[in-house]
């Protein structure tokens, strides 16, 4: 019976962290479905891989580097406030006790979601990216760039401090990961692309992109399914253990984070159809995917309405970056990773400033926090990731040598094919 | 460790909610395997978007419509009794208080409901049902149908007073949703099936019908697996907030959710391989899922026996009424949703008058009660959902144009197939 | 907001329990993806019935022979001290109060583990074993093998009771599963292949095996990130059943769960790409699968780095043991159960006795307890369940006819194939 009028908190944050995954696994086989057929099985295989380097690197030093809020930092003092940008902990969770302390739930949490982010490269990197590159690129993601990032917003870091150090709103707020997770798993992804280059074929001589559809429609879909799921969980736990979010209004984060993939999926159906003239498959998938990583942000602050609207921009705004990504800036995504989980994810920062909060209107200031975390995602983080890229593939080239893409990567990397029984259609582009 | 003797009802709740759209995700699955393969992208795509339609359009007015027990609500006087027809609420949720209150439990698990009854009727609509039309039928389920009946069984409408009113049991009972989500899903994918008519090629002139198998039978089974979890999720959550079940039912509720669907299933395997020699894959899925349906409304109240007892019926029911409406009635379901969900929805609301109680012995009064829910299903319901997709016909047409069902839906609609790459055997008809 | 110290357990349990399922569901996409696509229906299917006998038996009579510590049970006295062999409860779980005392929570756990180890050995009877034979062993196993070594491990028998009886360690302990479920099943893989044989075309005449690869990686490193969040469910729920492990301890659990197998996965890819020269996607899937099997016996009392260290060994043991079954003993395994269960589970065993204990050092009373144990399952359960089957066998043939494995599972069993509309490769070994 329904008499008690609260949540065990603790509880519900430890069964939707054991949840999170699902999100990985519908994101793997959303990125999988997008692929060729002849580099699923790589895909598919690199997503464990990454999601297992990524969950080691983090438990080994990750978590160190991180840390949980009012715990040990490394501070800079900045016109006269402390600005924390680093954690300063022990290896291997050694520090962290397992009893039910929010540390625990927090560093549990965290490897869903560094595993997430790590996964969300993969989109971009498909069809050309070695297997033992995704692994060494995901280890420097998870063991520095995601707790860097992750330190300043979630774990008292300077971002966080914008409002006690200098009155700027509350200061930077990410309920569920639009920041940390999605726009700098994204921005990543951009770093990724950029340093692999363009799939061979992708491109003709005059820069006209080919479409290279992906090979399995059902798979991308029904992983957008999953992945909501698993998003719920993700947002839901984030804004327990960084927030303290009430357990009551985790209702209102599920609501909120259903309505948002749904409007965005149906808004880019309605986009690519008035563009295209039918909707596109892979693009509401993207869409889908977008609206969840948008809505991550402001979850657990806006009501239903907001977050429908919240939705139907991000599931505008996905469709057009593709295109502008693929046709005018040339950067080829064969996942759409860079539009969904960067442009949304850049999308949520500031919705969460623009729209009025649960507890007050929306006002400038936070506009303001908001508007500077997604600076610092855009002028620190992605020349980071991208410096940290580039020095790797001079030590371990990333991209795979031009046979192996002509051979297509399952043959030439792991030595046999997703489907070896099926008859596929020659394709030596 | 276990020593306290209770459970924290509202948790539980919430995070079962949470899980409950898994029964969604095998349901697209399933349907998705069933349909053939110029078809899935399209099957899999409109599953999203009727998910996101029936989301949205509940939570704009359909909430509104359904209300909860002890709401307001738009009476009738029917021999000077008052019959509650219709809740009166108000739009996109702003009378919800999100504060683990109950409505707030109730409007984020009638999400997952509603969009599950909705992707129901596309089992029999797949492979000729425009995407268009999907959206525009599921808005008038989510918006009105649904929430219509529902508000009869589960928010203090004439159904639930029957009890009260007029001394007839306890008043219509179900637990899980048999009526509400699954015969009522069925009835709709019925009237569906008649507004659209036969596939091309399904009946021959001389009215015989042709086996057209589904493309994936993977798809379909493993969607069995994934619905059996989601199921349990939404039985459980239904009879904590409808019925004010004590949590420490909720184990009896999994144990005969998971009995249920398992002596269906293999009662199905058993009479298909005494009518056909062999067992049927797809007609096992399709025994699986009808004893989902027919456990909801009886699994928090009987024992597990009977729950086994009332899934060897199920199973047995199912095979039989696909092979009817096929054979006899010329109805073209390609996913048995209306066999399933239909009939194996009815069964269930019959069932729970016909076992002893947990508390009480099998008693007419409340088979009465049953049977007039079942009686306002098929006399009401029906006709009425199948006047508003027959109008809706009328200013939209439901079905795909002569040459898109020659192309195949993907090719029509998307403008690109499932499974690109793949060769697939030609296929006319 | 995270104010109370503790978490409740109950709701926690159940929770999990609901959600255990998933590892079903993830072995048995693993188990099809690993078959051949002609046998790809009938995989699946069989995963379904195998699941359903399972649950059904284990209601019907299972659960009364495994019963729950302190409940009645059959003893025999050895060198003066009683050994408890087996329960002695009723059937259909008459006996089970469904008041969220444990005993209901384990029937509900039990069914979900009993239902793992039975799908556990299609891996091993794929491509060859009849529907009708999966069923009735499955029987067997369900009703009679599994709750006999469970009741001497979980149910105070005397494996349990070695601490007690005899001062050897705290008694034989697995947490979550290594030897009940996980080497149990594995070692009943291993007696189906002897039973079975190897698939016509394993061998060649002079006894060299064939490569006959899985049809779809896709669902089978699909299905790993499924199990891995079912895996942490069943680790989580029998640590808190079995071993009243703390709540806040199942933070730990969780986190060793993912780390094991990712670590095991990792280990395996490094191992087959220098054996091989090249990752092998199976034997990765393996190799999660056997970190996932060698993590659950001592996840709930080991550090992290502990966990990774088990995850190594069992990535290092799983692909070696793949091929000495496969070349030296010419066991034709096609989905690797017995290396990733078998194997995996038996170190998973040893490997609680070798880690210092998150109460205590590694001490070796602990690992001979362990050891026993290991001796019971291959001295006992191993020639048992070999016996029952080859029993079995007379009465009813579990080796499809010799037509039928020219033909296809699919065909010859179902009368369909999985993909009918897909062009494959003739394949007529």
């Amino acid at each position: 019976m329904l008499s008690s009028g609260w949540l065990d908190t603790r509880t519900l944050c430890l069964v939707l962290i054991i949840l999170s995954p699902l999100s990985v696994a519908g994101l793997a086989l959303l990125n999988t479905g997008l692929t060729r057929s002849r580099s699923a099985a790589h895909t598919i295989t690199a997503s464990l891989c990454i999601f297992a380097v990524a969950v080691i690197s983090y438990t080994a030093v990750g978590f160190a580097f991180q840390g949980t809020a009012g715990g040990l930092q490394s501070v800079v003092v900045v016109a006269g406030k402390p600005w924390g940008w680093l954690a300063t902990g022990t290896v291997f969770l050694r520090s962290v006790r397992f009893d039910a302390s929010s540390s625990g739930l927090i560093a549990l949490l965290q490897m869903s979601s560094v595993g997430l982010a790590g996964t969300i490269a993969l989109g971009a990197g498909a069809d050309r990216w070695r297997l033992s590159a995704c692994a060494a690129s995901t280890a420097l993601l998870a063991a520095w760039t995601y707790p860097l990032f992750a330190h300043w917003a979630w774990a008292g870091g300077w971002l966080a401090s914008l409002g006690v150090n200098y009155g700027i709103g509350t200061g930077f707020l990410d309920a569920g990961g639009s920041s940390c997770i999605q726009a700098l798993g994204g921005l990543n992804a951009l770093a990724i692309a950029w340093v692999l280059g363009p799939r061979r074929g992708k491109y003709s001589q005059n820069g006209m992109p080919a479409a290279l559809p992906g090979h399995n429609v059902v798979f991308a879909m029904f992983g957008c399914l999953l992945a909501m799921i698993g998003w719920i969980a993700l947002n839901a736990a984030s804004a327990i253990l960084f927030y303290q979010v009430d357990a009551s209004r985790i209702v209102l984060v599920a609501i909120n984070t259903i309505l948002t993939c749904a409007a965005s999926g149906l808004m880019t159906a309605l986009v690519t159809n008035a563009r295209l003239g039918k909707p596109d498959s892979s693009l509401i998938a993207n869409g889908w995917m977008g609206g969840l990583a948008a809505g991550s942000a402001a979850c657990a602050f806006v009501s239903p309405f907001s977050a429908i609207v919240i939705g139907v921009v991000a599931g505008t705004l996905v469709p057009i970056a593709v295109e502008l990504f693929e046709a005018k800036f040339r950067v080829d995504d064969p996942g759409g990773a860079i539009s969904s989980h960067g442009i949304g994810g850049l999308w949520g920062i500031l919705a969460l400033g623009l729209f009025p909060n649960w507890t007050s209107s929306a006002h400038p200031g936070q506009l303001l926090a908001q508007a500077i975390g997604l600076a610092s995602l855009i002028g620190c983080i992605l020349p980071m990731t991208y410096a940290l890229n580039w020095l790797l593939n001079l030590v371990l080239p990333q991209r795979v040598a031009r046979e192996g893409e002509w051979q297509g990567m399952d043959l030439h990397e792991l030595g046999g094919g997703a489907y070896p029984e099926f008859v596929t259609r020659g394709d030596d582009r």
